[in-house]
C-alpha cells in the first residue's frame, strides 16, 4: 500500500472505460435516480472507475442529533461506488448493487457531504468498489464514512429499460 | 437454528427493556429524524429489541429503474435495527450506528417497504442487530434486503441533547 | 420475523435441492478442503440449504488470549454458509465465496465451536447465506459470531475440477 | 482519493504510536497467536498503524480447488488489520475484533499470501482498519482480497493477561 508495487492509485489510474460515451451514460442514469433530486445530491465528477457525488446540508436530511443521517451517507456512497463501476461497463449493460458495508467513522456534522467512489477490482460479472465520504465543516473536510461494495454487471440490459 | 436449543426467536423474546418508557423514547427520537419525514417513513411497531418501520412507494424514492433506491432501503433498515437496539438502552443513553452491511437480495419493486429490526446480541457498549426488509407487490411480501449492524451505546448522553 | 407471514424458518424449510446426490457431493467437497483437516473440523449435518460444521478446541487454534481465533471462527462459518448454498446447486456447478461479513459477538471461549449455515436467498447466480456460530462451555452453547455472506454459483464447472 | 487533500496515504503516514515499545508488544502478541504457527504465518512488518503478515502456500491450507481457503485469507487479514490497530494503542490495552467484512476478489492461487493492514481511523474506543491481501504467482503479486474491519480497544486489560 505504501509500496509502489501495490499502489491502488496506480491500478485505478490504469482503468479504461470500454464505452467512450461512459460519462454521458452515467449522467443520464444519475438523472433518473429521483432520490438524488429529493436529497439534493449532485454528480460532481465522473472518470473511468471514479465517481464523486456531493450533497449540501439541509434539515430534512438529519438524524435525531442534527447531523446527516447514516442512511443518507450510505445512499450517496452506494451511488458513488455504483457509478464508478458503471463507468467501466459496456454500453448495453446496467449496474446492480449486490451488497455494501458502511463504516460510519465520525459524526457527519457539517455543511457538505462528498462521496468519492472508486473501482477496486473490475470484473466481467462482479465489480468491487469503495467509496469514502467526507463532511466539510468550517471549510475543512473530514473522513466520516467508508464503504466497501459488490456490484453486478447486468449484460444486455440497457440502463434505460 | 432449526433446533429449539438455538432459537433466535426465543432469545429475542427474552429481551427486556431496562427503561419502562422505552417506546415513548424511541417514538420521540424517530420523530426527530427529519429524514424519515422527507422519505415518508413511519414507525409501525416498537417492542423490547424489535422495531418495524414502513415506507410507502413514491417516485421520489426511486433509483434509475423505478424501484426503491438501495440507499433508501438501507436508511430504513439502519433505523429499524438502530431503534431495536435503542429500545434496550437505559434512559440516559443515545445510540450510534458503528457500521452496517446490507445485502440487496431482490429488486425493491412494489408499493410498500417494511423494515423489521431485531437485536441479535445486546451488550453494555456494543449491540449487534439485524433487519430484514420486505417489499409488498400485489399484496404479497417478498424479502428484498437483509442488514447486519453494529451499534454503540453512548452512556450519559441523552438522545435529546 | 415473529410473524408467521415472514418466517425465515418456513422459507428455509421449503428449500429443495435440485441434485438428489447433494449430500454426497457436499461431503466429497468438504473432504477436499485440506484446511478443515488441519483445523480438525467435521461436517456434522447437511440438508438442503443447511450445513453444520463442528470444531473441537485445541491450543493450536488460539488467538493471544487462549480463545479460538476470530479467523478460525470465520473459516468454519464461511464453509458452513458456502456448503449450505452448494447443497442447492446443480450437479455440474461449484461454489465461490464472493464476500462475507463476520460479527464476533462474544469471546469464543469454550471446548467446541459449531457453525450452522443456512441459505437466506437462493438465486441462479448469486446466493445469500447466513451462519451462526456457537461456542460450548460447561455444556452450554452461547452464540459467539454471526456471518452474512454472498456466494456465486459457477455453472458448468464441476467442483472436482 | 486522488486529490492531495484527501490522501489516505498521508493520513496513515501521520499516525503516531503512543507506546514507544509498540513493535515489541505486537510481536509478543503475535507469537501468542498459536493459530499463526499452525498456518505458518509470519509477521513481516510492523509500523505505527501498519502491519504486514505473510503466509507461504502449503497443501494443508487449501480449499477444494487447491487454492488458499478464503477463511485462511480472512485469518491473516483480520490479524494484519488488528495488529495495525494494536500498534497505536496504549501499553495497558488489548485489542478485540468487533467485526470484519472480507471481499474475495480473485482466486488465492499462488505460492505466497501477503496481508497488509492499515488503520483508517484511530479512535479512543473504536478503530477502523483495512487490509489488502495479495497472492504471488510466478513472481507477480495480485490483489486477491480486501477487508474492512472494526476493532475495539480494551483499556486497562493488558494483552498478556
Amino acid at each position: 500500500m505504501h509500496d509502489a508495487g501495490h499502489s491502488e492509485e496506480q491500478d485505478a489510474a490504469a482503468l479504461a472505460a470500454p464505452d467512450p460515451g461512459f460519462a454521458a451514460r452515467v449522467r443520464a442514469s444519475f438523472a433518473r435516480q429521483r432520490i438524488m433530486q429529493l436529497l439534493g445530491a449532485e454528480l460532481s465528477r465522473i472518470e473511468p472507475g471514479l465517481c464523486e457525488i456531493t450533497l449540501p446540508f439541509k434539515d430534512a436530511l438529519c438524524q435525531q442529533h442534527g447531523f446527516f443521517h447514516g442512511g443518507v451517507v450510505g445512499t450517496i456512497a452506494d451511488s458513488a461506488g455504483g457509478y464508478a463501476g458503471f463507468s467501466l461497463m459496456p454500453e448495453d449493460a446496467s449496474v446492480l448493487t449486490v451488497e455494501y458495508k458502511l463504516n460510519l467513522i465520525a459524526p457527519a456534522d457539517g455543511d457538505l457531504l462528498t462521496a468519492r467512489g472508486r473501482v477496486v477490482k473490475p470484473g466481467r460479472t462482479l465489480v468491487v468498489a469503495r467509496a469514502d465520504v467526507t463532511v466539510r465543516k468550517d471549510g475543512r473536510e473530514t473522513l466520516c464514512a467508508t464503504l466497501l461494495q459488490t456490484l453486478m454487471t447486468m449484460h444486455g440490459r440497457n440502463d434505460e429499460d
